[in-house]
């Protein structure tokens, strides 16, 4: 990657929480040059933050007797302080836009307003979700790069003043995200169906394998690893999450239930009339919905033509194999290898542009190579 | 992917049902130098099967007068009239040893006890079922390598013989699949938990994405992607799935229905005592259920190493890389390529054996590769 040139902050920086995500906005705005002031309220948090690189501590600031002055305060602590940590920093820091990361938004604006002290600041406040993450948490996870490409909702409210509202804008794009505008209540009911929504049933279908016997676990393929592998992820911040965008989570999750009762009333008397009709009809509406969700670049399911290739499972194969495909010319724009247990073979499925892959087929298996789809 | 050398099954093998799994079971014979006979109630899907190379047509067997013992009848038809065919190929072909691969197995053994004139030779039947698929079907999706490295249960019944259960193990250890042996109810409790869970799990989430705003799709992540890809599976082959195996299946989703009621309760008033604590609850019992969940070699999670390298996205970079690995004579394991939308660069996921991943690190670094993780 080439190094970015210039930056539309000036800095300095002060990022409050230095956890995965405060951390890697720092990395982030380190590797471009910007001044960035940490603090953390755990020490040892700090501490590992200042050490990979991801900005100096506040707490030495002070002790040092420097002035700071920050352009932009990023408040990146758990969902339940950042409304008083946002309140802190507007009146600590006059001159200073602040905004949050925090992954749900409207919560977090209502307590503000329940500030009387705050109110005549608000017009400083930006509230802001970058949508990135890891299944790792703490600083020792935390990387640069984390937000490249990745959108960031920015939720102007009503208050928010013009400048403020670029200065959030500024810190999306010098991280390399995708800046998109929305007010805290389109974002809120976003993140219940995208983010909330696939978590909570994950964690319910991971739930279930807990006293499974191996040898069931042992059959499982990549259905079972997908649909289960963000029930991973940690309980404690998801409890605030969760707790923060509770109604509209559980709006959603009404009506998931009211489809799981369907479900299982055809379930319970399967040779009842009407009872398959209504199982095709849920798992066809399964197939409409999912039919809806965006592939990895943000574009449109099945933009990409996709071919598989069987390659052997030995040190050099696939990097032969993509060498050739560089050769070509033809970009990969998606590229997945799937090991077969107990077998020296894999399956490398290639992405192509669709004009492309009737070229790449002909091109691999004239190279000898054995493209199976 | 060297040629198999010699099989254990000797031919001709009958396939009956032309579809995704019977035409790849014949693709994988007719690669191994078997002579196979394929039928199916659909012309046109039978015309396709013998097309692409799945075997010769049984209606053109019959029309040259040419007498047919197969040694082995393949049942890959719909779950529904499984068992009628296992019956049929039971009565007309008195020398072969008939198997289904029909991904239920106790509702096939129910109704082939209730047939009176098939009892006396269900010695010769032997139910299997081959844990590989796609989310596409038809013959035009089959291929030779579709059971290569996965598990292939094989369901012995108490009047089994055991040399029709060594032929029925022949034909999967001919096609490249690890036999793996239970009995009927093992393997139907097994696919509920590990199969029909996740799929209808997976439909009910995406069913709620139907009328869901286009904006709040655009910032779906990994999670969401995960959690409903296998929503797109074929409604009408998953309600007969779903049909046969509804007792255990069902059993399953109560506890799901009752975890689901205790989160919705905790969402109805997260400020109430003891809401927190119940959702923290539930997701750390995802945690602990989501650890036992193999990984992609059906090793236990976490026995590789990842690491992450930034790629730029322009033909040629990605093979630059696995090439530089092919020179350190470090195997890769896995790999996923990640794009991020709107920008010219991806992130190159890598999984190597633990003991390897810090001399990859160290390796590639030098080299000039930007390894992030």
């Amino acid at each position: 990657m080439r190094a970015e040139q210039g930056t539309h902050l000036a800095g300095p920086v002060l990022i409050v929480g230095a956890g995965l995500l405060g951390a890697s906005i720092g990395l982030g705005l380190r590797a471009r040059g910007l001044d960035v002031v940490l603090s953390d309220s755990s020490p040892s948090t700090e501490a590992v933050a200042r050490d990979i690189g991801a900005g100096r501590l506040y707490s030495d600031v002070k002790v040092a007797g420097e002035g700071l002055s920050p352009e932009l305060v990023v408040v990146a602590t758990p969902p339940d302080v950042t409304a008083r940590v946002i309140a802190e920093a507007l009146l600590t820091h006059p001159d200073a836009v602040v905004v949050d990361i925090c992954s749900v938004k409207e919560a977090i604006l209502r307590e503000l307003a329940g500030m009387p002290d705050v109110a005549g600041h608000l017009s400083r406040y930006v509230g802001t979700h970058p949508m990135a993450g890891r299944e790792k948490s703490g600083p020792v996870a935390a990387r640069a790069e984390l937000f490249i490409g990745a959108p960031w909702v920015l939720c102007a409210h009503a208050g928010s003043a013009p400048d403020a509202v670029l200065r959030a804008e500024s810190l999306a794009v010098d991280l390399g995200a995708v800046p998109a505008r929305m007010t805290a209540e389109e974002h809120d009911g976003a993140v219940a169906l995208i983010s909330h929504l696939p978590q909570v049933v994950s964690s319910l279908v991971a739930s279930r394998l807990q006293d499974s016997p191996v040898q069931a676990l042992a059959l499982a393929g990549n259905g079972l690893r997908d649909v289960t592998r963000i029930a991973a992820s940690d309980p404690r911040l998801w409890v605030q999450i969760l707790s923060a965008n509770a109604g509209r989570l559980v709006d959603i999750l009404y009506g998931v239930r009211e489809d799981l009762n369907r479900l299982i009333t055809t379930l319970e008397d399967p040779m009842a009339g009407g009872a398959r009709l209504d199982m095709a009809q849920l798992m066809t509406e399964g197939n409409a919905g999912q039919a809806r969700v965006p592939g990895k670049h943000g574009t449109p399911p099945d933009s990409f033509a996709r071919l598989t290739v069987l390659v052997d499972d030995v040190p050099g194969q696939i990097a032969k194999l993509l060498t050739e495909i560089g050769h070509t010319d033809i970009n990969v724009e998606d590229f997945r290898l799937e090991h077969s247990p107990g077998r020296q073979v894999g399956l490398a499925e290639l992405s192509v542009l669709p004009g492309r892959r009737q070229e790449l087929t002909e091109s691999l298996t004239q190279r000898g190579w054995k493209v199976v789809q």
